[in-house]
């Protein structure tokens, strides 16, 4: 998605050579129209997968599964990093393991929020590592739903993360692939692709 | 905003005489196109008002500021729980005090996300005590900026919040005030008046 790689190399920082801070549009200032945007091209991919719902995590899966959700015209669920008030038992849970945070988190998902019969795409701001989409995949497969696609924002795709969700053998479709982040600069993926295809 | 109220209605659960649960379209599950009409409510109700920015703090109040944002043009800010791994130092920083949960959390927001001359908007998705839109508009007085408006989607007329914000003399517009949750049951409090004006 141009417009948001764009924004990308427009005002994103690279921090260390793993770490990527879109605070400007993304993860703490959110950007409504490239949310929309965001929405309106995951929408357009997962079209013809019949997906009843979107399933992502607390807080910054929210804005782009909801702006998705609403051009498909199916509900968004966020899994919880916390058990609430109102889900202070039961529920299915699942534990994830954040190598930034170097910490165990449990997300929660109240019961009968997922049926047997829903068709879920897993919608996400980021994916590294993978924990946090595999995570929510596992509570897709305890709810007894299909899981039929994932949707990732920004992929860091010299990390583990995406060789793990295809294992899974869903459709993942990603609107920045980058390649690296070597010495400050974000490369995407397809601009290294079509560079190695001049080269050769 | 008769939407919003036959959805609670409908959807809603009493627990106690205080907890509404609205875990359905709001909290955990979000219907995008509520959310929508929730935005476009809000953006009529503050559009003469020149807000620059919209801030609320995560999770639940993420949907409905991003869909105001929306209509309204402006960026979104939510406010962290949690410091994040961009987010480790610095920034503005508040304490509130949540009744239900009977715990103190700490609420952050980068440096530089609202400037001096922001007209912001605070937006939450439910108002009880007013501690968390209280929290937000110190985060807004520290960064120095003027807060224009606060925009409710469910209140609970019945317990303290609104009180103490409209003590701070900007408008105030909740989508559904709620009068009571006695005996299990949502009454709301243009309803309770209407009744209390047929009486008369």
């Amino acid at each position: 998605m141009e417009e948001l790689k764009a924004r990308i190399i427009k005002e994103g920082k690279v921090i260390g050579s793993n770490v990527l801070k879109v605070d400007h549009f993304l993860n703490h200032q959110i950007d409504p129209h490239l949310m929309q945007e965001i929405g309106k091209t995951f929408a357009k991919a997962f079209k013809k997968k019949g997906i009843t719902k979107i399933v992502t995590v607390e807080s910054s899966g929210i804005a782009p599964a909801v702006m998705t959700g609403l051009f498909l015209n199916v509900p968004v669920i966020f899994a919880r990093k916390k058990r609430s008030l109102t889900l202070s038992r039961g529920g299915l849970e699942t534990e994830i393991y954040s190598y930034t945070k170097r910490e165990k988190i449990h997300v929660f998902l109240a019961d009968g929020m997922l049926k047997r019969d829903d068709r879920v795409l897993v919608i996400d701001d980021f994916l590294a590592n993978g924990e946090a989409a595999l995570g929510l995949t596992r509570l897709i497969e305890q709810a007894g739903a299909q899981l039929s696609g994932i949707g990732i924002v920004i992929e860091k795709s010299f990390q583990e993360g995406r060789k793990k969700l295809e294992a899974l053998g869903c459709p993942i479709f990603s609107l920045a692939r980058i390649a690296s982040l070597q010495n400050g600069k974000v490369s995407f993926l397809e601009d290294v692709q079509k560079q190695t295809q001049i080269n050769l």
